[in-house]
C-alpha cells in the first residue's frame, strides 16, 4: 500500500489551504455536541514513521475540541518479556465510552510490527496478531465505534533530515529514542513490513495514508476524513453490525435434554477423592505460577445448580495470592457505555494467575437475549465475538474452560424450597429466581444454542451433571487438573523445541 | 512494641485448640451474609517477617469464606525509582467496596520500612509516610471500614531455620527472594525499625502482634480478633467518624461577597498576552515532563462562570499526550460503595503529567452537603480529609492549584439567558442550573466555608474574577505558570543540595 501512495497534488495556494483548515476546524468544533448527544464513540489511530509528525497532527485535530470529550494516549508498548497480559489487552481496555474520542499516537500496529521486527514474536504469533487486530476492529465497528486509521508517511531522506534536526538541539534531542534510530537504520525492512501490515489489516476499517512531508496538507486531509466520517455516522445513526460466522472448529455438544443426570458418588469415596484432587491442584498451582500460565475458568448454570460450591472446592487448595473470583452482575452505566466485552477484557488475569468467573460474558446470549437487554443483531453477533475473544486468550497461552452446571427442573424446585425453608439460606433465593424458573424452556433453548456455537476446541464447554453436587465438584476438579497438566506438557515441549 | 510481645501462654491441649479453631471458622463463615447485608467493608493487613507464615495464615482465614466476597493481594511494592505515583496510591486504589473483604499479604508497612532501610527515601520522607499512613487508616475507620492489622513475629533463629528449609528443596527455593535474605542479614536493623514503626502507627487502628512460631495459636488468635471485631462492628452499626481538625497552615481568604469583580482587559491586550502566556506554558510542559513533576489543577465555580473556557485556554498549548481533563459528575454505584476519595485517588496523574479536574472532590462540601447526599459528620470531616489528601500529593512533589471561578448573580443571569436564546448553546443550560441558582446564598455560604478551611499553603485556592472571562483566563494561566516555575526552581535547588 505504501508503494501506491500518491502525492496529494491538489495543493492549492497556501492561503486557500489555511482558510480551508480554519473552516474544517470550525465544522468539527460544531459537531462536538452532536457526537456527545448521539453517543458516538470515536477512535482515531495515528500510526507512521518516527518523526513523521504524529503528535503535531493530533495537536491540530484536537485544538478546538473540548478537552472533556477526548483523551490522547501515546504508544503504550511493553516489551514482550515484561508483558503479563494478552496482546490486545491494553487497547481493549482503553476504548472510549459513548460520545468520547480517543486519539492514539501509535497503537496496535506499531506494537505488533516492532515486536515482529525485533524478533520478540515468531512469524506465527505475528500472523495471530494481525488476525486479532482485524477481529478487534470489526468488533468495534459492529458495536457502533467510528474508527479512523491514519498512517503518516515520510521518505528515508526526510526522516534523516528530521532526526538530525531534533538531535541537533539539546531541547529536542531527548525526543529521539534508540528505537527511532534503529527504525531509521532499518528503514527498508520497516517500509516493507508496514506496507504488508496495512495490506493485511485493511478489512473492516480502512487505512488512510497521508503524506507527512506536506504537513498542512496532511492536517487538512485528516480533518476532512474525520469530518466526513463523523457526518456519515451521525446521519446514518449508530452502526449495528450483522451477525458474522467464522468457521471455528467446534466440538459436538449434546442437547441439555439428552444429558443423563443420574451420575452420583458415595459420600466416603467423595471425601477421599476430593482430598486427592485438591492436593494435586495445589501442586499444579505452583507450576502454573512459575511457568506463568494464565487460567480462565468460566461458570454458568441454572440457579441453585451449585456454582458457588464448585468454585469454593476449586479455590480451597489454591494460593489465594494467585487467583481472583469475579462475580458478574448486571453491567454498570460506565460498562454499558462501551463495547460489551470491555468489562471482561479488563478482568483478564495476569499470566500465572487464575481468574474464576462466576457468570460470564455469556450473559449476552442468555439473559440479555431473553430479556431484550440488547438488540437481536447484538446477541446474534456475540457467538462469534466471544469465540474470537476466547481465542485471543488461548493464543496468549491461557487455559480457558467453561462449565455449564446442569440440573433438572425437579432438583431445582427441591433446592429452592429447601432454601425458602431454611432461615440461614433464605437470602439465597429471590423473586427473580422464581421468575427465571418459569422461563426454563426459553433458557434451555438459548443454552443449547450457546453450547452448540461456542464450544471451540481451544475453549471447550463442559456440561457438569449436578443433581449430585459431589459428583459435579469432582468432575470439575478433574477437568481443570487435566487441562492444566496438558498445558504444562505443551509448554515444556515448546520450550524444548 | 516488638520487645513487649508475650508468648501466648494459654496454649491449651492440641485437641482443644483444633476444636476452637473449627468453631471460630464456623462462626466466621456464618457471619459472611451479615457482613454483606450490613455492607461492612473489611481490610485485613498481615505484615511480618519473611517466612513468618503470612500467606499460610491468610489461607487459614479465608478457607471457608465465599471467594466472591474477598480478594487477596500480596505485596505490590514498586522500587522508588520506578514508581510514578504517590506512596499511598496503590493502597488507596485497592480498598474494597462495601460488604467485601481485602486480605493483604504485606502492605504499606513493609513498603515504607523496606524503602527506608534501603535508603530509597530520606528520613524526612519516611516520617511523611508514617503520617500519611496514620491519616489513611483514620480516614478508612471514619468511613466505616473495619481495618485489622496483624504483625507475625518470629525470632532470627527461627527465621534461619525456615529459610534454610525453604532453600533446601527445589520446589520451594524460588520462594526465597534476595530481599528476604537481605532482611535476614539485617535482622536487627529490621527489628528495631518494625518496632518503632508500629509504635508510630498505633493510632486510629491498633497493631496486633502474633507469635508466628506457634502457628496454630496464631491462627486461633487471628480468627478470634477478626470475629470479635466483626461482631462489634455489626452490633454497633456503621462507624461514622467525628470531624477532626488538624492545624493546617491556612491562607487567609476573602469572603466571596467582598471580591471586586470589576477587573477586565481590552480585547487587543488579551490576545497578545494570551499568546505570550500560552507559549511560556508550552515550554514549561517540556520541563515538567522531563523533570517528572506532577501537576494537579482543580476547577470549581458557579454554573456559567466559564470553567470550560478556562480549561481550554490552558490545554491548548499543552502536549496532549501529557495531560488529562477529568470531568467529575455524580458518583456511580461502585464509587459510592467505597470511601469517597477513592474515585479521586484512582485519577491521580503519573508524574510529569497534568490532571485537570473539571469539578473535584470539593463536591463533598458543596452539592453533597447542601443536597443531603451525605451525613453531616461526613462533610464536616471532609475538610480535614481533603487537606490530608492534597498534602499526600504535594509531599510527592505535585503542584496542586485550586481555582474558584467567580461571577456575580447578575452575570450568571445574563449568561443563562444568552444560552437559552442561542440554539447551539441551549444544551449547556438545564433545569438543574436554574434550581441551583435559587440556592445561591446557601452555596455562597458553603463556598466561603470551604475556601476558609482548605486553602492550605501547599495547595492554595485562587478566586478568579470572571465577570470578564478574558481577564479570568489570563489570571489562571499566570498562576499556573508561576507555580510551575517555582516547582522547577525548588527541584533544581534540591538536586543541587
Amino acid at each position: 500500500m505504501l508503494k501506491e501512495i500518491e502525492k496529494q497534488s491538489d495543493a492549492a495556494g497556501k492561503d486557500e489551504l489555511k482558510t480551508e483548515i480554519k473552516e474544517l476546524r470550525a465544522e468539527l468544533t460544531a459537531m462536538q455536541e452532536r457526537i456527545k448527544e448521539s453517543k458516538l464513540p470515536i477512535i482515531v489511530l495515528v500510526e507512521g514513521w518516527a518523526a513523521a509528525g504524529k503528535g503535531s497532527l493530533i495537536n491540530e485535530l484536537i485544538s478546538e475540541i473540548d478537552p472533556r470529550f477526548y483523551k490522547v494516549v501515546s504508544s503504550v508498548f511493553t516489551p514482550q518479556a515484561e508483558s503479563r497480559y494478552p496482546f490486545l489487552y491494553p487497547y481493549a481496555g482503553m476504548i472510549p465510552e459513548n460520545g468520547k474520542i480517543l486519539f492514539m499516537d501509535g497503537g496496535w500496529m506499531e506494537d505488533a510490527v516492532r515486536k515482529y521486527i525485533h524478533r520478540e514474536i515468531t512469524e506465527a504469533q505475528y500472523k495471530d496478531r494481525i488476525r486479532e487486530i482485524n477481529e478487534f476492529e470489526r468488533q468495534l465497528r459492529d458495536a457502533g465505534y467510528l474508527v479512523l486509521k491514519i498512517f503518516l508517511h515520510i521518505s528515508k531522506k526526510e526522516q534523516t533530515r528530521r532526526l538530525a534536526n531534533l538531535l541537533d538541539r539539546s531541547e529536542t534531542d531527548w525526543r529521539v529514542s534508540q528505537d527511532d534510530l534503529w527504525q531509521h537504520r532499518e528503514y527498508e525492512v520497516f517500509f516493507d513490513t508496514y506496507d504488508k501490515f496495512m495490506g493485511h489489516t485493511n478489512d473492516a476499517v480502512k487505512w488512510h495514508i497521508l503524506d507527512g512531508e506536506q504537513r498542512r496538507l496532511a492536517v487538512r486531509d485528516a480533518m476532512r476524513l474525520l469530518k466526513n466520517k463523523v457526518q456519515r455516522a451521525l446521519e446514518k445513526g449508530r452502526y449495528v453490525g450483522k451477525p458474522f460466522e467464522e468457521d471455528f472448529p467446534l466440538l459436538k455438544m449434546p442437547k441439555l435434554a439428552d444429558v443423563d443426570l443420574s451420575p452420583n458418588i458415595p459420600e466416603a469415596d467423595y471425601k477421599k477423592e476430593l482430598k486427592k484432587l485438591q492436593k494435586r491442584l495445589n501442586q499444579l498451582h505452583n507450576v502454573v505460577y512459575r511457568k506463568k500460565i494464565p487460567v480462565v475458568l468460566c461458570f454458568e448454570g441454572w440457579d441453585a445448580s451449585g456454582k458457588g460450591g464448585n468454585i469454593r472446592r476449586l479455590t480451597y487448595p489454591l494460593d489465594p495470592r494467585g487467583f481472583d473470583v469475579i462475580p458478574i452482575a448486571s453491567p454498570l452505566p460506565h460498562e454499558l457505555a462501551r463495547q460489551y466485552l470491555w468489562r471482561f477484557w479488563t478482568k483478564v488475569p495476569r499470566s500465572g494467575h487464575f481468574a474464576i468467573f462466576d457468570r460470564t460474558w455469556y450473559g449476552r446470549v442468555m439473559v440479555e437475549r431473553l430479556e431484550g437487554f440488547c438488540a437481536e443483531q447484538d446477541w446474534k453477533r456475540a457467538y462469534n465475538e466471544i469465540n474470537e475473544f476466547e481465542r485471543c486468550l488461548t493464543d496468549w497461552g491461557a487455559v480457558v474452560l467453561k462449565f455449564w452446571i446442569h440440573i433438572d427442573q425437579e432438583t431445582q424446585l427441591e433446592r429452592f424450597n429447601a432454601r425458602q425453608n431454611t432461615p440461614e439460606k433464605q437470602w439465597k433465593i429471590t423473586e427473580e429466581d422464581w421468575r427465571n424458573r418459569e422461563k426454563w424452556p426459553l433458557y434451555e433453548q438459548a443454552v443449547d444454542e450457546m453450547l452448540a456455537k461456542t464450544s471451540t476446541e481451544n475453549a471447550p464447554w463442559h456440561i457438569i451433571e449436578s443433581n449430585d453436587k459431589k459428583y459435579a465438584r469432582l468432575k470439575v476438579l478433574r477437568i481443570v487438573i487435566e487441562a492444566i497438566e496438558d498445558a504444562i506438557d505443551s509448554q515444556i515441549k515448546r520450550d524444548l523445541k
